[in-house]
C-alpha cells in the first residue's frame, strides 16, 4: 500500500487531494513542522531533502509535487486525472504544474523561508515585503492566460486543479487582493465543494 | 516542424540537448536577453511568461523545462530518453527535474534575478552573497544522494542528464568549489563529450 507523508498547510495538499480523487488506497502520515519532524533521521532516510510530500510506493519513494501528481494520474488511469495518452496534452499539464512549483510556490516561499536565500534579517524582511507583488503577478498571469475554465485545462478536471487550489489557499495570507482574481476565486470555491477535497482537508485538520 | 526558442547560457540548453539526442527536426530560434527579446510583444504572444525555453509544436506551445523534456522523451520513444512505460520510473525522472527547476535553479537565480523577490538593493546584494552556500547545498545533495552514476538515473541516460549538465555549467560562476563535487564534475565532463551536447553548444555559440 502507498504511504503518504505530508504536513498540514503545505503544498502536500495537492497530492493528498489527487490520491483521494484517484480512489487510491494509501496510509496518510502527518509530519509536524513545529516539531521539525521533517529534519529527523527517520524521515531523512525516506526523503533526504527534508521536505514534504513524499509518497512511498512498492517500487520506492517519490518526492516533488509535480512528479507525484503525474504518477497518480498515470497509475490510476481510470480516474482520468490527466491526458496520459497524448504527449503534448500531458506535457501541458506538466508545464502548468512546473510553473506552480518553480515560480508561484517560490514567490510565496519568500514570506516565511527567506533564510534559504539570504542571512541578513533586513534582507529577509525586504523579501517578505515583496511577496504580495510577486505572488500577485503570478496569479494575474494565471487569471488572464492560464486558467482556461472551468478547470485549469478547460472542460476536463486534471491534477493541475488540486495544485492550483492548494497554492490559492495562501493568497490572502500572502497579501494579494483576490478581488482582482475572480476566475481563480471561483475555481477555488468549486474545488472546495468536491468530495475528494473535503476529505483530504478534513483528514489534515483532524489529525492536528 | 518544431520551433525551439532559447537564449544562450540559460536553462534552455537542457531542452536543446534533448532535442538533439532525440534526433528531432526543429528550427532553433535564438533570443537575445540583452535586447530583451523575451519581453517583446511577438514573443509574449508565444509565451506570456516572457521566459525561455518555448517549444512550438503542431499542437501548440510548450514551456517549462521539465515539461519540454518529458514531451521530447515521450514523443521520440525510440531515443529512449526516459522510462516512459513505467509510471514509477518516469515519475522519478520528473522528481529529479522538478527538484532542479524548483530548488536548484531558484537558488542560482538569486545571483542575477534578486529583483524578482525584493526591491531593496541591499537585500538583492545579500541574496547574491548567499548563492555559493545555497547552490552548494543543493549540489552536495545531488552528489551524495541523487546522482546514481554513471548517469543521473543509473546505467541509463535520461533527460535528467542534460538538465543536470546545464545547471552544473553555472557552478564556478555561482562560487561553488567544485573540488567537493567529483561525481558531478565527472558527469559534466562525460556529458561534454556527447555529440548531441557538442552540437547544441556549438549552435548556441555560433548564433551569437
Amino acid at each position: 500500500m502507498l504511504k503518504f507523508f505530508y504536513a498540514a498547510e503545505t503544498c502536500a495538499l495537492a497530492s493528498h487531494i489527487a490520491l483521494e480523487e484517484a480512489g487510491a488506497q494509501y496510509e496518510p502520515v502527518r509530519l509536524s513542522f513545529r516539531s521539525s519532524d521533517q529534519r529527523k533521521p527517520e524521515y531523512l532516510a525516506i526523503n533526504p531533502k527534508g521536505r514534504v510530500p513524499s509518497l512511498v510506493t512498492d517500487d520506492g519513494v517519490l518526492t516533488e509535487t509535480p512528479a507525484i501528481l503525474a504518477y497518480v494520474a498515470q497509475r490510476y488511469p481510470n480516474a482520468r486525472l490527466a491526458p496520459v495518452d497524448s504527449p503534448f496534452a500531458f506535457a501541458r499539464v506538466q508545464a502548468f504544474n512546473s510553473y506552480l512549483c518553480s515560480t508561484v510556490h517560490v514567490a510565496h516561499a519568500h514570506r516565511f523561508r527567506g533564510s534559504r536565500w539570504a542571512d541578513d534579517p533586513a534582507a529577509i524582511e525586504a523579501m517578505r515585503l515583496k511577496v504580495p507583488a510577486a505572488v500577485g503577478e503570478c496569479f494575474d498571469l494565471i487569471e488572464r492566460e492560464m486558467l482556461e475554465g472551468p478547470w485549469v485545462m478547460g472542460e476536463t478536471y486534471t491534477v493541475c486543479d488540486p495544485y492550483l487550489f492548494t497554492l490559492a489557499q495562501w493568497l490572502e495570507g500572502d497579501g494579494v487582493d483576490t478581488a482582482r482574481l475572480p476566475r481563480v476565486v471561483d475555481h477555488r470555491r468549486r474545488m472546495a465543494e468536491r468530495p475528494a477535497v473535503k476529505k483530504a482537508l478534513a483528514q489534515e485538520l483532524s489529525a492536528g
